[in-house]
């Protein structure tokens, strides 16, 4: 990696807990100039307006997120499991980023703002949909999930329920709001499972 | 009432979707005088500061939402319908005001940011949960609702879920999401009946 792309990427680093926490009005260059200790040229010379680099910056927190919130989901065997073991690294695991979830940040700051990062948003929800929906109708198929679950009805909820308690839990102080979603999720996801299949959250909770 | 104060209800009425819609840091207050044709001294006569006024903005906004949200609230009978109906309120109600859920706004805004805000948005939450809380412990004592629930889990999960899909669903562009969450909901809402106790939240809804 050049010189050049490793201030870039420092930059990137430096500016994604700024954008998270004060939001993207909230957040001026010389925040950013700030924080890195770097001229404005320096900045400017990677990146053309603040737009562009909350836009890296918000690809750069959401990468992180991603990584965080799935790291060894690929060991879990099961559909149900798979689930279960989502919902317990958004509520116990660590913490992605100072600000909270960069993705429930941006799409409040930017669903009447930015249209850039409203784009970019959305595209992580998407995303995220996707790989959830991806474990839901592989569970079907493996005739662990009742056929006749909408897979998306249970993805939306899944992130609603964690986003909203994310959400509480921050303004509250404490953890509680996180605890009582993965508790209320463990019920709908044994919901879905197909009768006699009960998956065991607890076991994964101490394994 | 007088005309300053006339004039002062004026203001907090023409800010408050202003601030909804771009949060404390990307709503200036030569905003407000555009929006509300008003010159400085007229503003700063009624609101010492920006801060004051967008306290004043956020409590007039919320109780907006409160009243929207439980209209004709206390005309239901039961805990369980109460439930479905503040369930169904919100997924398929009128909406509050432009930019979506102002308690969510100011809370993911403030989280990290302006004190004052963050205080009542914390308040706004905790007088919600209270209002639910008081449904749920009324329903345990009536024995429509199984006596082991802890009402704080149930509610934190009803919150939690409308906040995230209201989230997800202003991002997307359409209404999918809050009629999943609503769907989920009806089920932890039936799991937390004593059994035999079927409330049905499609009667309401075609009520």
């Amino acid at each position: 990696m050049s010189k050049g792309e490793l201030t870039r990427q420092r930059i990137i680093a430096e500016a994604a807990p700024i954008f998270n926490q004060r939001g993207y009005a909230g957040c001026s260059m010389q925040d950013i100039l700030d924080a890195t200790g770097l001229e404005k040229g320096g900045v400017y010379r990677h990146f053309a307006s603040k737009e562009e680099l909350a836009a890296e910056a918000f690809r750069y927190a959401l990468a992180n997120a991603v990584k965080i919130r799935t790291e060894n989901l690929e060991e879990i065997q099961g559909a149900l499991p798979k689930l279960h073991y989502v919902v317990l690294r958004f509520t116990d695991g660590p913490s992605v980023m100072p600000g909270g979830c960069p993705l429930m940040n941006t799409a409040v700051d930017a669903d009447d703002g930015n249209p850039v990062l409203r784009r970019l948003a959305r595209d992580g929800i998407k995303d995220w949909k996707t790989r959830l929906c991806r474990i839901v109708k592989e569970g079907i198929e493996h005739g662990e999930i009742r056929a006749e679950i909408e897979p998306r009805r249970i993805v939306n909820s899944i992130i609603a329920m964690l986003e909203g308690a994310l959400m509480i839990s921050r303004i509250e102080g404490n953890r509680r709001a996180l605890q009582d979603a993965r508790e209320s999720l463990d019920i709908l996801i044994r919901d879905i499972a197909l009768d006699g299949r009960q998956s065991d959250p607890q076991a994964l909770r101490h394994a």
